[in-house]
């Protein structure tokens, strides 16, 4: 099992990553009474397996299913959660265990955050996306139907558990949605991540990432500055599930595309170095991601705008020098819809 | 004016004292655009007064108004700011203003702790428990079907504006319940304010109650560990708002009753010094605060068993030693109901 530290300026917490993990639960938990969040598709696979690590260390703990999906990341689920940690009187010294993906992660994570102006939590991702990118770094929240993601609190997990074990059952697809996260990695300098797109070590990937990650969050875990390079692709990809209601892409293959626009857009400013899109490229590649895009310019642009990152006035796009050397530029939505 | 400043661990920020003080809030706010969050009470009497004060410095703003009184401090009205702020494209960089009193205040308060992760908020008190008590330190949260504030959120203001001048129309029950809490202060060693209470300069009353709170906030601000002396009185107040259904007692007035009871429960442990529960209950009486008390025990220390500050095994109270020197005491409920 490999160990990581991340050293955020609201809490100190580990990453537990590699097979089996998971029996390390109960002493990261460091709660007598715990809540397990879970969602209708993990809840069959793993919530047996967790309840059972839990109930052999002597912890009282429950699974409570919310519905799966990014539609159900709503305040109406935290509003099911907080009602059923209170007919428990889950106090603050109880915690919340989050398993599953993302979208378990965020929902779980700012239930979390909210009750009691904070219990602990515990993250346990089971998809690649969460294990390598959103269960790292305390970013949890909920959409609005105005947006993804417009309601949320920064509460870092007291300890990340990426058991690779839960990554068996995991859909070819969701695989290749969490390997364009893994990719951007590389984009951001983790460039030994190159030899293990498709088929290296699971651990070790995970692994690099999530040091990548927590060196981030180390240094900025409000987002208020070099945090802002993870969102490398993310300001076109959430502008593309938007367009698309969230239905065609996930989240992964989203950014994917989103990458590939923001190395495009680098290239024709001028400032990404030639050969950095096409490294990139050749991962989504083996990674087995399409890449090709079929929104009108103007249309793209516009979501955008609404993204939260960005202020009124100028697009805050997220490009790349090169490998390992991204770079923050502003510019307007015109400028842009006519690079594009 | 006077001006304090308070030294969070998360957030450094000034609160401003006296009349004609919101003339200050658009330096205080430092940003372009802002929404006034307001209640039924409030809008009437001084929206357009802030309103006016923002807009003559060039301040993009607009009041919104929610539904007045406990009841309403709930997560369906937290959803509707949220949704306001999202119509409104409000950004990071923009602005609440909490205009009203402690309910206004935690609400707005907990929607801009939220809302993108986080927005600035400045707190403009308008009642006295308010500004003397809740607008300061950073507690925000609403209620749930099963309890008061189980739902929030630590998240310190930008700055606090107290315009003693919007006390003027404060009914006269109000004022009371202002000072119980101001009682607390004595209570906690602010020994000057039983020269004040009733009649004395009430921007002085506010400062000193400030300058306590101020220094438990720098201490402790994420209440683990010095701030629960500012419960003192709370865990009795929050069990004898709930038995009345948040009907007959405001908070201040419970919170009252509840420093009587707090004070005699110390007395009959031998910890409350022969003295201390007089002096209080003359401040209580100049005041004008009736602090008799009608509840079985039995079902009163039952109703505190679900407060959020406590385990689930024994009940923590602040009470006091002497004037100025709390001290935490646990006591299981049997205990309590005895004594009593």
């Amino acid at each position: 099992m490999k160990t990581l530290t991340v050293d955020a300026a609201s809490r100190k917490y580990d990453i537990l990553i590699g097979p089996g993990a998971i029996a390390e639960l109960p002493r990261a938990l460091g709660a007598r009474r715990a809540v397990i969040v879970t969602d209708a598709n993990v809840a069959p696979l793993y919530a047996e397996r967790v309840l059972d690590v839990l109930e052999r260390a002597g912890i009282d703990a429950v699974a409570c299913g919310i519905a799966a999906g990014e539609r159900n990341k709503t305040l109406a689920t935290v509003e099911r959660l907080y009602n059923e940690f209170a007919e428990r009187r889950l106090t603050r010294s109880d915690a919340v265990v989050a398993l599953g993906g993302g979208v378990v992660g965020d929902i779980a994570g700012f239930a979390a955050a909210t009750y009691m102006r904070g219990i602990d939590v515990v993250q346990v991702p089971t998809t690649l996306v969460a294990m390598t990118d959103s269960s790292v770094g305390g970013k949890t929240g909920v959409d609005l139907p105005q947006g993804k993601n417009l309601v949320g609190a920064f509460h870092q997990p007291s300890a990340v558990i990426a058991d690779t074990d839960f990554l068996a059952t995991l859909p070819e697809r969701e695989l290749r949605a969490g390997l364009a996260e893994v990719t951007k990695y590389y984009c951001l300098g983790e460039t030994a991540l190159a030899e293990l797109i498709p088929g290296g070590d699971i651990a070790e990937i995970v692994y690099l990432c999530c040091r990548a990650k927590a060196r981030y969050v180390a240094e900025d875990e409000r987002d208020t500055g070099a945090r802002a390079a993870l969102n490398f692709g993310h300001t076109f990809g959430h502008a593309i599930e938007k367009y698309f209601g969230y239905a065609r892409y996930n989240h992964g293959e989203a950014v994917a595309i989103g990458m590939r626009l923001a190395l495009e857009t680098g290239e024709k400013l001028g400032i990404t170095e030639r050969g950095a899109a096409e490294s990139a490229l050749r991962l989504f590649e083996a990674a087995g991601l399409d890449t090709a895009l079929d929104i009108p310019e103007r249309e793209l642009v516009a979501l955008m705008g609404s993204d939260k990152k960005n202020t009124r006035d100028a697009l805050r796009l997220v490009l790349l020098r090169r490998i390992g050397e991204p770079v923050l530029r502003e510019i307007t939505a015109a400028e842009l819809e006519a690079l594009l």
